[in-house]
């Protein structure tokens, strides 16, 4: 089964400082991952404290680009540093993690649609490596370079893949209604559309109207839950919110 | 046009001493390419005293392989600590450079074929960034992960672009006979076999001998020379030696 899981970048690093991991965090998602015996896991983990910074500096976001090569220059190595740090984490207790640029592997076309060449990847996961990508600035035929959010990328990773399912591992529970319940099912944006409004803007990325969004469009089964749910997520259950059949 | 230039790794670095850069000559490189008219020029450089090291240190080769994800992030990370360096080097003179890591768009099938996705550094070139890729370790379906030498990258990415030309950089002044002096030409690997075999050996990614066979292969009009003669090889000439029509 490959399972594509997407850990927030504010769950794994202080949001507060820049570039900061949140250690005990990461070494818990680590070791929880370590005993799983998911065996097509492909990781994508968001930009929190590292990229998000250096984003808003040069003034990108999934649509405003920039074709000045110092402002993309700081956004990836920003990221890449974030994906070593996760990368060293996950191989310090055993796991076969390799990081994957989506700089170099990722573009969007003069339409705005995004490709990402998946084959390296796939290769990665043919060994028994465990592939780790994550959210970074990419090449747009429309503005230079914008911004790929950790979201999108798993979604669409996941439809070239043929994955299974994907899972948002994020810093709340699951999709959360007026009253802080976590909602358990959503199957259309019609029915939560209400409750979702509020929870939008303070991401450049998405938000959680924008999750919930990409993963209804994924046309997969999927999961929004938060860490203390993810040994389940990764022993077969739908945790938190469970999107889609 | 679109010309690829392969910089030699030991061109660009001091291969006595580990992960050094030669100071002097990335500086000369970089302002001879600043002040080329050639708009669609993609880089590739090759390992140096940075790649080189670290493959040996594995026992990995464009053959031997690993599966070791240890030994796989020695290579990468050492060869994106050059390539950073270069990337550097050609903005700090007003070049538009962005580095493209192969690991993360290269991959060997279990037919040994090299496949390159070159849609994200083609995105680069449209946008009119400069791209710079690298001798690096790719996923090798055959073996874990095997070495990818410039040599081999530049030709079959040359190919994916659909390149006009490719020129190799190298400590020489091209492709020298018995009494050392430069062959102008080579239009096949019989007429040099004798004159070459002696130089074979001494480099585990090819060699003079192996640049002169993947750029017969290639099918495209090619040149290997020395840095004294990057400049006249930007202005549209075939210096060194000339290999194919």
């Amino acid at each position: 089964m490959v399972d594509v899981l997407k850990l927030g970048g504010s769950l794994l690093t202080d949001k507060t400082t820049p570039e900061t991991i949140d250690e005990a965090r990461l070494a818990e998602v680590a070791e929880v991952i370590a005993a799983t015996d998911d065996c097509d896991l492909v990781l994508i983990h968001g930009g929190g404290s590292f990229g998000h910074p250096a984003a808003e500096r040069h003034g990108m976001s999934p649509t405003a680009g920039t074709t000045n090569v110092s402002a993309v220059k700081d956004v990836t190595r920003a990221m890449r540093r974030f994906n070593d740090r996760v990368v060293d984490a996950l191989q310090s207790v055993g796991i076969p993690a390799v990081g994957t640029q989506p700089f170099s592997c990722c573009r969007r076309t003069a339409s705005g649609q995004l490709e990402v060449c998946a084959e390296p990847v796939k290769g990665q996961s043919e060994i028994g490596f465990l592939p780790v990508l994550h959210g970074d600035a990419i090449i747009d035929a429309r503005a230079g370079a914008t911004i790929l959010s950790g979201d999108e990328l798993a979604v669409e990773l996941a439809r070239s893949l043929g994955a299974d399912r994907i899972g948002f591992c994020t810093g709340v529970p699951g999709v959360l209604d007026a009253t802080n319940e976590v909602i358990p099912r959503i199957d259309s944006m019609e029915a939560v559309e209400t409750v979702l409004t509020g929870t939008e803007g303070t991401d450049v990325t998405g938000g959680m109207a924008g999750k919930v969004e990409l993963l209804l469009e994924s046309s997969m089964p999927c999961a929004i839950f938060g860490p203390a749910e993810l040994p389940a997520y990764l022993g077969g259950e739908f945790p938190g919110t469970r999107i889609g059949d």
